[in-house]
């Protein structure tokens, strides 16, 4: 089964949480189970924030991409649409919220779990966990909302990219 | 003058968004500058959402970083002691908010800025701000608790790590 992120045009895959294209990037992919969303990832060794423990940053990302997928695919389903159908759908985010209920171990897989909470025109929130070993170490809630035009590689109008 | 991070002992300075020890990490660097905390950090290419825009979690995790370190400081201060001195203080994020206002672009340095909003026990909260030249695009809230003895090194009772 292909995942939400395989369905983004590619100027919508450069991301270095979730976009195939990028090089140096976590190419998080997201799937449907049943009503809620799922990804797996296991952290590099790096990615720690003390040894043994997976970094707190590293988690926000991957709650932030999870959410931003789902609600592509929130979107797509809400317009009885197909994933990879033409507009593509392409949500950014405009509130993360990230509750650290415990330390989450490094090197078991983490698993993302989200589901809706709420779509309302352009904007929708997903609630979403990280578990390791069946144990929930992270909740976050997220408002996503579709790509605006300044940030649209599509949008004739939106500002041109700083050089990097 | 020496950034707050630089006065980690090294079982704590490993964090993948600030320890000068992790190799791959992105050595996040505070200091004060009167009553707020500010660290500068210039993103990768690489570290976008969207072409030409800043990915959100990496933005989120320079918030992070930058409250846990502005915590340390101010429990220092707080007890009118060096940083540096023993026992360390080190601090973890509990609770993480973060509001996108606007797109970052890529390129410029973006400069974090902090400021203690509590300090009650082992929590400290801090209200943080990214700007890029001068405009701010993002702002946060971090709960930070001082590090449990789950996930302290120096703690004989905390858990073993995982292995990587």
């Amino acid at each position: 089964m292909d995942a939400f992120q395989d369905y983004y045009p590619d100027e919508f895959a450069q991301c270095y949480g979730c976009g195939r294209l990028n090089r140096h990037g976590r190419h998080l992919k997201t799937v449907w189970d049943g009503e809620e969303s799922v990804s797996v990832y296991t952290p590099h060794p790096y990615e720690i924030a003390l040894p043994g423990f997976v970094n707190g940053g590293v988690l926000a990302s991957l709650i932030d991409c999870h959410a931003t997928g789902t609600a592509a695919a929130v979107a797509y389903r809400a317009e009885g649409r197909e994933m990879g159908s033409l507009p593509a759908h392409r949500f950014v985010t405009a509130s993360l919220h990230v509750d650290f209920l415990s330390p989450t171990p490094l090197g078991p897989p983490l698993e993302i779990r989200g589901r809706l909470e709420s779509i309302e025109g352009r904007h929708v929130v997903v609630d979403a966990h990280i578990s390791v070993a069946g144990r929930i170490t992270v909740r976050g809630r997220v408002l996503s909302v579709e790509i605006p035009a300044s940030m649209d590689p599509r949008h004739p109008h939106g500002e041109a990219p700083a050089k990097a």
